[in-house]
């Protein structure tokens, strides 16, 4: 295949992870940061200690503080900053682009005070460019330890989606292409919420089988939600979907998940923000799904517990007996009556 | 609500955990083994440090090693041995029986020779007795701690299946009815075969992405083949399917994982069910899956691989390879190509 050029805006851990499966298939990769010390550290050592530790990044990875010079003849800009810093970011590249790059977007949230999609801040922001979500269980930690890894990318245009299918596809690195760019995005995004669900579940000293009914009574509201919003709710059963929410549960890499432990386990929301020291997308993203749930008419009790606990300082343990002591009810049917497809 | 007497058949970890349960609402339950030493031990000691360590069996538990007295009066059978196993104990208890005893299975697989699900060997040992299936994300070592857990009761007749969730039902076992009763047998059977190849996963050593995304295409090629058995798609995405999987493909309580992890380490089959002692339900599991694939012309590449693995000493390295790079795709066309339902 031809070797594209690609800029990749934001050098936190997801971000250089994808430059360097980007760098491994010989694509001219430029990384942009904006903090100068990381850029002296990735340039002078060729680590970045605090994002990846222990990995050593590519010789053919190029990194710049200078975002117009990052941005020449770019084929395709891929965008992995925290989802409330993405509006600001696509302003500042707007006068450097031609309408042809194809915008990858990494970050996976909703824009707190307008509740939109990344694909529709950037149909905003952005309206001429091509648009791909790039989205699944994928711990950028084992990507640059090139662990076998299976993502997602969505489109409108199955032609743009099998281009970026192109662009990263590794025999370790496995993606898939699907047309539901709202159900990635909504996947990716609701995820941190159950995330952080599953850590409280932890920090309290519950165990699989509780986290196991989380994960599955979570992505299955997360879906209610998605349907009305227009996602196909077969996407929530995919890589995107379910998978993405297994791997944030289960592993200690999950920022969101280590904050619901430290939640879970008696610590106020200010000591667990300061604990864990980088954005913690699940606290805002809880407080958008609740008002979604809100708007849309949609009965979800994990998310309804879970910011109760963050946003009006309630006990993680009336959280998960709420839960537990429900109206018994039949599995299916209560998906049914809000979606009237069956989840 | 009434108290009911149940006679339990199988004094293993799930066993003597449900029997706990139901204990601990006042029900009489009489558990019957058919092993003098561990009968012993528990009546003796009021523990069964084989299969419960550490936990106290209830004061109210009676113990049998005679069936016909275990049975005496029994408003239901629940039915606790290995899946190969159960048609042997029913016809033994067929002369004790009325007929009017609900029949509630607890076991998961499917046998070997006739590829049938338990209830359709109920159905030909015991035709008039109603039958429930019990299934869910549930150690039983977190069951007998009291840990919060759900299940799911599936039967035709939803009285008998409310007859089962009342039984059960307590603030930390949450049971919820539905009436695909195929849907929860396969799901239950089926995350064996994927248990196994998670344990694989780990055994060689991969991350929490790669097993994420075993879990994900695992449940979704255990969907096809629901499908045409005549499964109730959504039952998959619920709690007695991705929920059991993904307790099954990530706790250490498995012991289907726990052999994957030795195969996934270079130990052979032989010397792998040696190290685990006690039924590895996966193994004769993944052959019936693999026919059954073969029979309804489903594609399973899980499956396929490692059943290859399994009875055909194919290398789990090699398996692992071949899913990785097989040809790309669209994540949900392949799905609906067999189905004719979205996944």
């Amino acid at each position: 295949m031809e070797h594209s050029k690609i800029a990749v805006l934001g050098a936190g851990s997801w971000g250089t992870a994808l430059s360097i499966v980007l760098c491994s298939k010989g694509h001219h990769v430029n990384l942009w940061m904006r903090n100068e010390e990381q850029y002296k550290e990735m340039t002078n050592t060729g680590r970045s200690q605090k994002y990846l530790p222990g990995i050593d990044l590519p010789k053919n990875l190029n990194m710049y503080l200078d975002l117009e010079k990052a941005m020449v003849d770019s084929d395709a800009i891929l965008i992995s900053v925290s989802s409330q810093a993405v509006r600001g970011i696509l302003k500042k590249i707007k006068p450097y682009l031609k309408g042809h790059e194809v915008i990858i977007n990494a970050a996976k949230g909703l824009e707190k005070e307008t509740h939109l999609r990344i694909s529709e801040v950037v149909a905003e922001e952005l309206p001429e460019n091509p648009f791909v979500v790039l989205s699944g269980p994928s711990h950028a930690e084992e990507v640059s330890n090139n662990m076998p890894t299976t993502v997602v990318v969505a489109s409108k245009s199955k032609e743009i989606a099998e281009f970026v299918q192109d662009l990263f596809i590794t025999s370790t690195f496995r993606v898939y292409t699907n047309p539901d760019v709202i159900g990635v995005e909504l996947g990716g995004s609701l995820k941190n919420v159950i995330a952080f669900g599953a850590g409280i579940v932890d920090g309290l000293g519950y165990g699989d089988n509780a986290k196991a009914a989380l994960i599955t009574r979570g992505i299955s509201e997360i879906a209610r939600l998605g349907n009305v919003m227009g996602a196909d709710i077969s996407t929530f059963a995919g890589l995107s979907g379910i998978g993405d929410l297994i791997v944030t549960c289960t592993s200690m890499h999950s920022r969101n998940r280590r904050a619901g432990i430290l939640i879970g386990q008696g610590h106020t929301l200010e000591e667990t923000l300061k604990e864990i020291g980088m954005v913690v997308e699940g606290i805002a993203t809880t407080k958008v799904a609740y008002e979604l749930a809100q708007k849309y008419g949609i009965e979800m009790p994990i998310t309804q517990e879970i910011y109760d606990v963050i946003y009006n300082g309630g006990s993680a343990k009336n959280a998960v007996h709420n839960l537990m002591t429900r109206n018994r009810t039949h599995e299916i049917e209560e998906v049914v009556s809000n979606s009237n497809l069956k989840w």
